[in-house]
């Protein structure tokens, strides 16, 4: 794991620096660093020394189960990382660099005692953790939905701003979020388009007003005047 | 909704009470209630007056989109529910119960007040949510794997111990839980003791050593010496 050169989250700008906004007294215990892919950022069974934040690329929880099964606890793309291990005392998983990754390391010990420090801190620290979680479930309901068009639908009404959502990853990075193929998330999308039910414009999904077929009907629709193709 | 009679939540035992452990100066505050089906705890757009735990039955979380969608953004049989309006300025949905549920309501001024005025308390709270944030992603993990019996066998690693997990749901709440059918569940627990690679005795499940078949082979295998039938 090699450290970046500048430590600092404040001196970078938002669009680089997605820490922007967290309480200088835990920001300026934060370290920048990259992993290469099969780095191990912590191995089970080990005292917890730090929490973690990852940035970008893609961070798994793993474990190896006692029948030799290995298990994905959970992939990270952008939170979190041992935040449970804050106050573990051992690590309960392995944590694996899947792809080349940007992760920040914040001492555990140091994190813990400016959390005890300052109570507006450790609040700060649940509202994170609150705000995650909300995801979280947002997505479990989605992925609990059958149908491919309702998971698009769920997911612009959910995640969207009055009815707009705008793709922040690549479609394909979008199934695998939906739980469905590229090839399902591009059929279900020329679907909901051609029954107008929703409009596609570039990577913006919009949903079109009082739609007169359900989401899941095959027949082929009109595409709606001024509507982008896909 | 009915306030219970006892709204001392220390003065039930661990089986009758699940907020056990709960720090007194949290736990003073909550007050039991049950609700009927379609009753609301609260409304979107109300100014947020209480923070709730779900102890049995079912409150969902719910919105209905400019675009006349009723979208379910969670439901929750046990946990918080609105914890991330802690500090909001408004719900940000409808929350209604889906059976007749038992809810413990805490008034959210005095939730903060009293967080705000012990840090051990703030990070006894971040830690649950850190807790319910680990069980969502373990989920969302589980839900995303395209197999049945993987989903089952994810399960056993994960929520079990040791490779042994005992169902606390009936079979029928166990598949929703896992995002199936009763009968796919049916199934695929059929196919997974048929295959040697999980014992099934009434309510427990056990993984099974040195499988030599690949979890979701669809062929007959022999039912393992002394293994329960389904």
């Amino acid at each position: 794991m090699d450290s970046l050169r500048n430590p600092d989250p404040f001196s970078r700008s938002t669009a680089d620096n997605p820490m922007v906004g967290w309480p200088s007294d835990l920001a300026c215990l934060g370290v920048r660093s990259r992993l290469g892919v099969g780095e191990n950022l912590f191995l089970r069974g080990r005292v917890p020394t730090h929490v973690f934040w990852v940035e970008s690329g893609e961070v798994q929880l793993q474990r190896t189960s006692p029948h030799g099964h290995n298990v994905i606890l959970q992939r990270v793309r952008e939170g979190f990382v041992a935040e449970a291990s804050l106050q573990a005392t051992r690590y309960h998983c392995d944590a694996v660099a899947a792809e080349p990754s940007t992760v920040w390391s914040f001492p555990r010990g140091r994190v813990l005692k400016a959390l005890r420090s300052s109570p507006d801190l450790a609040l700060w620290w649940a509202t994170r953790l609150a705000e995650q979680l909300r995801s979280a479930r947002l997505r479990l309901e989605r992925l609990s939905l059958k149908g491919a068009c309702d998971r698009i639908l769920h997911a612009i009404e959910t995640e969207g701003s009055d009815g707009l959502l705008s793709l922040a990853s690549t479609r394909r990075e979008w199934a695998a979020e939906l739980g469905l193929t590229p090839e399902a998330l591009y059929r279900s999308l020329a679907r909901l388009r051609r029954n107008g039910l929703v409009q596609i414009c570039g990577d913006e999904l919009k949903l079109l007003p009082n739609p007169t077929v359900p989401p899941n009907a095959g027949s082929l629709g009109e595409t709606p005047r001024g509507a982008c193709q896909l």
